[in-house]
């Protein structure tokens, strides 16, 4: 009998990790395990936690611990990627200098990579998901934050400094006025783009709006409860004002967009995260910006999707770069 | 005794081409042989030309055309890379699909590659010029106009479309207010920091300077002959209007790098071409701006250089490109 190579993806966030088993095609064997982080309780309880989210994973696949070929963990920054450290996430306080690699590969005796969680996203998606036709693919993640992760064929740009498709960080208006981003600089897409920063505007928008608005009723009726999808719900229901900030995002987006295909030109580029749920109608309002104000020749063909993966992007890529690096080539 | 490995570089330019014989080390054993490109004269004389001045470059060496690893052809854009074809650069009118890999692999019956022309640059600064010992860099060429390459260790990030590290079309101002491009968009940095725009920025700001200023002086009298180096120059002896231009100069491209920065965070950022026979002043300059503005982490430690090879770069790079082709690894 031949044997079956097994990846177990561990994708590690500050309020959940979440683990499975995958096979040598990309499919979970199992529904993903999902355990607290609980970063408060330390960085020792946090990698026993760790420990077994996969652990339950391997049994829930089926498996033993044995039959698993090799295990991907993926964390969100600051971190050092080549070292196998996580250095000090704002998330995961108050863990420092983590030898999450060295110790997964410590207690399982086999083979064990380690990567930021938005590039192990980005390898899913390009492994089985939406680029899993293409030779190169950027993905950029819309949250509360704006991230990004950066494939060309087999190699995942994951810098020098572990800081590879910070795309958040990606300026798309001059330092002296862009929009103040969380980083403390100016005109980062991260301050235009979020979610966060789409119910910010908003109301920014609603101040100086003349016109009627549902969003304007909509938001004084639910005032704190406002979110980036209400905006996107009121917009494909046709309001004004929703959907000018709708259209703005997709602009900003588009502007981050037409910057990484002046850098690595990828074949296609994915949008993830909550707000793609919006549809084809957001899809194609971002692919339209980035075709008018993107380089042209490339701009020609490049595929602007959405992902496929949604929240199992992680732990599925986590898997794959686990795959990547015993084969050396998807 | 010991096969020696010679990789033949071609760079081909609107003016002219230049090519040497190159050893496993990067050392060219000649200077390099110089012919006009003169495309005017049809693409069927281009490739002719192309194969002389290698036939002439393996001669000066003192070798045979036997002796030849793998030739490296490097052009200058649009091409289709992959295919080995340029397709119809604004520089090299009328040429319109040539097969210049398939032609020079034929004429020679050695492996040839080949590569834009500003890749190859970047690559040849990577293999043997400033970048020599970082895993990662990123070039930016200053000269009429801004290009460049982006090296991630073994990978040339040519670009899904050929256009990896279209650096001078990374924009830095929003698409409705910058500094217009000979692309037809607005914002790019190309349209801040050519050696041409510093030219007519210096132009601009002098229309607008109310103190006395030896740039204007000069200006004044020699009209035509005004160039970047000028303006270099006189901000190097002090003069406070050029030092304007310069320093806005600085930033701009400083802008560029951190895009960079934020998709492929590169170990070192080389610039090259003329500007920066400035010297340290200068790169302090964009150093500064780049520490100000970029990520904290990353530009904590990425290095700020200026290039080494100057105009040598094109066919030591185009050799290197042969070379890695042939080896697999630097």
């Amino acid at each position: 009998m031949a044997v079956r190579s097994i990846y177990v993806g561990l994708d590690v966030g500050g309020t959940t990790m979440k683990a499975a088993a995958v096979d040598d095609e990309g499919a979970p064997l199992s529904a993903p395990v999902v355990m607290d982080t609980r970063p408060e309780r330390g960085q020792e309880a946090g990698l026993e936690t760790m420990c077994e989210t996969i652990r339950r994973a391997v049994a829930a696949a089926g498996l033993g611990p044995a039959d698993v070929t090799a295990i991907g963990v993926a964390t969100p920054g600051l971190m050092d990627i080549k070292a196998g450290l996580i250095l000090d996430p704002p998330n995961l306080k108050p863990w420092k200098n983590v030898p999450v690699r060295d110790h997964i590969r410590q207690a399982f005796g086999k083979p064990t990579v380690f990567q930021n969680d938005a590039n192990a996203a980005a390898y899913g998606e390009f492994w089985v998901g939406s680029g899993q036709d293409a030779n190169s693919m950027v993905l950029f993640t819309l949250g509360t934050g704006v991230g990004g992760g950066i494939i060309l064929g087999d190699v995942i740009a994951e810098g020098q400094h572990s800081h590879g498709g910070e795309l958040g960080h990606l300026r798309i208006d001059m330092p002296d006025r862009g929009r103040l981003c969380g980083c403390g600089a100016r005109g980062c897409l991260e301050a235009y783009a979020s979610a966060t920063q789409v119910v910010k505007r908003a109301r920014e928008d609603m101040a100086a709006w003349r016109g009627s608005s549902k969003l304007r009723a909509f938001y004084t009726a639910n005032d704190d409860e406002f979110t980036a999808k209400h905006v996107f719900d009121l917009a494909a229901a046709g309001d004004e004002l929703a959907l000018k900030v709708v259209d703005d995002t997709a602009y900003y987006l588009a502007l981050g967009a037409c910057a990484v295909v002046a850098t690595v030109d990828p074949e296609m580029i994915v949008f993830g995260g909550g707000m793609v749920a919006a549809g084809e109608w957001f899809r194609a309002k971002i692919d339209g910006y980035v075709r008018r104000y993107g380089l042209p020749f490339p701009t020609k063909t490049v595929k602007v999707t959405f992902a496929m993966l949604g929240s199992d992007a992680g732990f599925i890529g986590a898997a794959g770069c686990a795959r990547l690096a015993v084969r050396g080539t998807a």
